[in-house]
């Protein structure tokens, strides 16, 4: 039999070094996500949520005000050891069980009638999964704040370079010209769809608080509501109660009355792994294009030069881009683990024996490594050194076969779509081989020289001029989202 | 180099059973999206995207009215072989190539000079991304009626059931009683949030058309434009033309303007991806309770008997619950292929050399195996039989130590919360023991039988009479949703 | 700049309530795999890496004896602070960096001049995959000895249970009879093969050394063995040193030689990914099908009584299968995560940026998490309570129909197999609609009673007499395996 | 009631177009492999099980030598249309009872006797399973060879290029010198650790018929077997007779025979989803890299010129890398499905409902991707072009830079190697500043000048003089694999 006493005693506490304290997790080490999420965040929340149960109850003078106060004011996670919950948590297959056991046995020492109110009714799921949504709402709040804030320094570089020439590549080769401007219009963009997708989780309908009791039915809050209301003719009906129980809980815990007890329907656990993968995945995107464009051969783009930042232990003229690096590592990491949140969905019964317990370790993982990111990306936008020189440098490699497309579009009036199409694929393969510029090799086909002169062909064949609408769909881009982008 | 002719000539046409006819997808073989998303209805939806774009084109007066007519009148998907343009798809890494090639052939046939105007100034990216959202659109729309029906034959299930008794089950055992109304509210709203997900995609900003040029930069239709207009002053503004081209092309696909060229910012097929995998994983909760209730120890409910339906290669006896078991196949497929698509979100540069090849493929199957499972969802929900005299049945397999819970509350204010659970515990166990019922062995306590006598105890311990709530839950849960449902 | 003093200092270590003490992880909290993948072990492994490259240099003769023994000595993790590195890998995406520089101030205290041989020509890489490595290895032993344990006690059930009669059950109905030896050989079977696939990664080629130098060309690694020979003649050959210190290496560290540096070819970390992954998802059939017979309707089997166990907050007649419920916890999570390990093959170029950081905490986590599931596993198997007298009971509720197949056949050379079939088909149904004997139905069909009279009838459909070779088939399985399991 | 006539007489077929030929996966359209794992090579594989099982049944004696002869002649695919039996797969949720029932038809129309026989005593899992193996087969030795010779092709390149210095990249920069031999060589290596992967499926154990019957007690096959022999001493008993039939159906198959019937104990499954999934990942990493190496920018390697590969639809200049494109489409797709095959080993009961129908079309996809995937590698792997002069064009961009560990190196026995290591950090960056050879850069440092002339730092500093082991690191790598190798 589980020795609870054990845990308030910390006796059996394990040092952060045995078990995990951030060492082969960079990406978040160190950022304020840790704290939200950690072990003694989420014994917090649960406590939370029991006080807040409490006063809930106490709101509707089913549990003494006196009682619901005195649960509230030892509420306190540094009361409870939360190494010592872990190993109970082992004999019941869920943390709260031994919780409530170690809370009570706190409450009793402060107001011994008011440790009969711990947990009235209630059923160890209420109390998590409420806990989770607890947990969760902190961290998409500084997670949000962050996409904005990364947003906004893409918005800067944006807005800053709308026309700034560059190479367009697709399949790893360079296309048609682009702006620096309009990837990072693009960049944005993709933070602010993921910062939507995290705003409907909190704003649209919400995170919902749990409550169900033992099977979702809310018998137990029921029943006990019953006992409790003195008067017969006070005693509340069930349609009423438990409208005002759920009312009166979403109240104190400042979370959203979910549509029906959700013990196995788990949808917002589904919606969080979506939303937390997408946001991870596309700043992985931000991650890739900074590393293709900081490469040593195309140096477009460099992260912000901090002292012993990007170092390696064997090379010293690295300056690795370590922030970008760190983004990915999260990007290849959280929508697999989101992958198992949507796959808990498959809950059987009222409560599901094993995909509901598999969900709270990946949840604080994707939060984790999500909150990382959204921390790192900050950092990488603010300081990002974009290179106009180098990129125009590169547009030229190809002697202008970059706009070959151009050229085939002014050709296709005279020539035809299909011949000048032709045409222009010969010439680039003749200026690659002879290493001059396209319009040089275009010089020496008829059908061209027939249409266009050699100073028609140089303008024709500038890079810089063939951007397209870039620079107006960087204006149109930049006039949605937050105020702080314009 | 690809012999286009073959694109339409049909020579290598494998026959469906050389591919793909089915055979190993009964959860969705012979279904209503099959032909929605089949090989020959993408070859549709990109000639769809095409004689849209050219249409477009016309609308402002760059392209003639005539040619885009004759694009649109050639734009038929019978005219062009699948698999000649899958043959072709080897040597470009997508089908675009050989489809216009193809296309252009047909046009040309017809019309010599509205050939001319075929794919002008577009890339394959905008033909294959806007096919994507018009395939996927075309088969959303057949899935979320399905989804609303199968809901509405919940919800008459909820209703009919709202107070009938079963066992409420948690971590695989009986926990207190609930009711299947509450039971069926709960598969309703999974499939209602399933819907609503999905009417975000089509809704709230909605499926996007593709529209970028080689590179984003729209530059190829601009260069087009400027080219096809005759008179110098009438030759469109960047802006002005840029806005202009995406509203009308969106305006001819009946799919919405996006925020930005998406080629390399693949928000709608993460989306995409997000919603049919919570669909998917939806179902496959309906389906894990349908084939638990329906065990032959349970026996709670079954599907609808059809002749032939159900039955087993070796064993005569058997009625098979095949709906769930397809359902559940579904479920899990989805969720696993759906994360490719998230993935896709890191593809680099303005066009990833794979990322983006991989989603064809996946986001067909995904729209496939969903939308078989949303028609199978119909069939399974508007015929299933449920038997309340079984539930009753094993509502009563414990002695009514599934109402332990009601009978500790009860006793907690005379012996304390934590003495009742104790005596209900050391009962229960009793009760299993002896094979008794829970109040009887609850009599041989003292501390109990001072408190209640062997009537009271006997009231207390009717499993039907403690459902809490769940009734008016379903009340509830039954205003939301649509209207039918009521 | 990192102020690494803060390295050894712990100046800002969390307490592991602020990280992870594992209280959301039940499956493994305290299970003795936690100190064997914790930060603090990992740290160690480091260490053991660079000590063993020390010794393994000095045993060439290109560092002295001396400094590899002070080197040696001074690695052990208890002088550094694993949050200190933890916050300084951020600036290097790596904890490896970090670690080199405490790690040599540590050794400079105590022996300046060995200081200078730490990391000698070494690489972050080389030592953080050594490292993983080696924690792989101290983690797989425990975990294949449980495993092994585990199918022992299963090997016990397997035999005393060979012949004891219990429904088969496909599609989640009663099929046809099997015996409980049977099922307990399958899973057995399922740890023997789970078992098999961990060996091969420690035995078959073997869990790798890695070295390899800054870019895999071991360059760093000669030009100091060149520098660090006095004697020019004496100094050695590419080929031989390249040979010999990393055989050298593989001999201090107890690990395989690989093919090549395998900095970017993942195949170590894939396999591992593969055979975890494996193990959890084996575990998870033991556990789903744990659940499924301990189900209240069911009741086959339960997992051993233990005070406390079990128990829920709620209600306290409830014996929670909560070692099945970890099992299955740990059986949703692996999988998922091991597909990132997967996934890491796509590493680009000599190094990943990000790919590579993306594995340490996802190996962590599937060792950690199928660790403590091997563990569980033995708990369940040793203390897994059979019930064969429920099993009989089940086996009757069909009233015999679980055996149609049977009767099928002996008809079969009678009527043919088509119309046997049919005729069973109708017999069960009339059975299961009169809630009658298979036997009672078949008699009123003419062209059975032609063939069989009553008591034929009743011999034959005895489910307990249909068991066909199971109890052979246990036997067989039993042949194989550790010895213990005879 | 399914019209099981149709199933012969493709009343409903389907075109290629309507479901799938191939068109959203170029990656496999047009390859050998199709034809190996369609639809009808499925039909084809269930039937030869049947025949192989009847014939096995005839060399027991129980059944007629001359039905399985019938049996075996009837056994063609051509004669039943997978189509139909496809869409009867829906009422069963599986194709093998509409197969059977068709089948059996088509056995009675040329010998109604051996009908009689067609099926006996068996199961659908029994069938589809063994199909599974046999086209996995199938599969598996194309895929096998292809691996193989493309390993061969990069054994070429490896050797041809053993020393070709070019630069070696870690987190996206140019880190030190290494060879394209040893970057080919690595490639190499991991096809041979797929080939290896693949080889263990079908050699060790190898891939296993399936025999089980309807629960997997064989006890189908015992009872017919009993029934079959006229005479009663002549009937076999249960242990032989099991393991004959089990031997004589692996013998009839070519397939192994498994330590237990395994309906429910995936193991086959996982084991090829996981060598898949490897082999595709490991394709990954070849065309990452062959991608890297193509962009413009640094452009060392290219895919072979094929008139008309690698077009674009927009940009007559472009050359796409085509091939490797494909590849990394597979290497998106396969590793997310191979996951759905390893949690099939979460298979409730004697068969699940759901998991098994999960693995079908996955495991086919996986199949057809790889299969697609190794074929292309064959022509990536024998045409890629290989530029040695712009790899020594692009390792001379830093000025030398690459080699800073070197020199660090150098200047440690006189500095001490934190010392070192600090003024290459600060040349480094002074030479990156200027744009000056970092030799030049290092003289202005008087700690350098002081042990090195501009000799000895320009001999240092040659790029090419640095590859450490790389060349004998290939020729060792060479001594293994396949003989063509070499």
């Amino acid at each position: 039999m589980t020795d609870t006493t054990s845990v308030t005693a910390a006796a059996e506490a394990a040092t952060p070094g045995e078990t995990d304290a951030g060492l082969l997790s960079p990406v978040r080490a160190g950022t304020p996500v840790e704290r939200v999420v950690g072990d003694r965040a989420w014994v917090q929340a649960m406590l939370d949520a029991e006080a807040a149960l409490a006063r809930a109850q106490a709101s509707l003078g089913v549990v003494p005000a006196g009682a619901a106060a005195a649960i509230t004011d030892t509420a306190r996670a540094e009361l409870l050891d939360p190494r010592a919950l872990a190993l109970a948590a082992r004999e019941t297959a869920n943390p709260v069980v031994g919780l409530v056991a170690a809370f009570t046995r706190e409450v009793a020492a402060r107001d011994p009638q008011a440790a009969e109110y711990v947990h009235r009714g209630s059923t160890s799921q209420d109390i998590l999964d409420t806990a989770c949504m607890l947990v969760a709402r902190r961290a998409l709040g500084p997670m949000r704040a962050d996409l904005r804030r990364a947003a906004t320094a893409l918005a800067r570089l944006a807005l800053h370079h709308r026309a700034t020439p560059m190479a367009g590549r697709t399949l790893a080769l360079h296309a048609v010209p682009t702006t620096f401007g309009l990837k990072a219009a693009g960049w944005r963009q993709l933070l602010l769809d993921a910062d939507e997708r995290l705003r409907r989780l909190v704003e649209d309908g919400g995170l919902p608080v749990s409550l169900g009791g033992a099977a979702g039915t809310l018998a137990g809050y029921l029943e006990y509501a019953r006992l409790d209301t003195a008067e017969a003719d006070a005693r509340p009906g069930t349609r009423a109660y438990a409208d005002e129980l759920t009312d009166a809980f979403a109240r104190e815990t400042g979370l959203a009355r979910p549509a029906l007890p959700w013990h196995a329907l788990r949808t917002p656990l589904a919606d969080l792994g979506a939303a937390l993968s997408f946001t991870a995945a596309a700043l992985g995107k931000l991650a890739v294009d900074v590393q293709t464009l900081a490469r040593t051969e195309i140096a477009e783009v460099e992260e912000a030069p901090v002292a012993g930042r990007g170092a390696s232990s064997a090379m010293p003229h690295k300056h690795n881009p370590v922030l970008a690096t760190l983004l990915r590592s999260a990007a290849l990491q959280v929508p697999p683990m989101a992958l198992g949140l949507t796959q808990s969905l498959l809950s059987e019964d009222e409560r599901s024996a094993g995909a509901w317990h598999a969900e709270w370790e990946l949840l604080r993982e994707c939060l984790r490594l999500t909150a990382g990111a959204t921390h790192t990306a900050v950092e990488l936008a603010e300081g990002l050194r974009v290179k106009p020189e180098r990129m125009l440098h590169n547009l030229g490699l190809t002697g202008s076969r970059i706009v070959s497309e151009r050229v085939a579009a002014v050709l296709a009036p005279h020539l035809g779509k299909a011949e000048a199409k032709r045409v222009l694929t010969d010439a680039s393969r003749l200026a690659g081989e002879r290493g001059c510029p396209l319009a040089t090799a275009l010089m020496t086909f008829p059908q061209v020289a027939d249409h266009l002169d050699g100073a028609a062909l140089t303008a024709l064949t500038d890079p810089t001029a063939y951007t397209g609408a870039a620079a107006v769909l960087v204006d149109r881009a930049l006039e949605t989202g937050p105020a702080a982008a314009r």
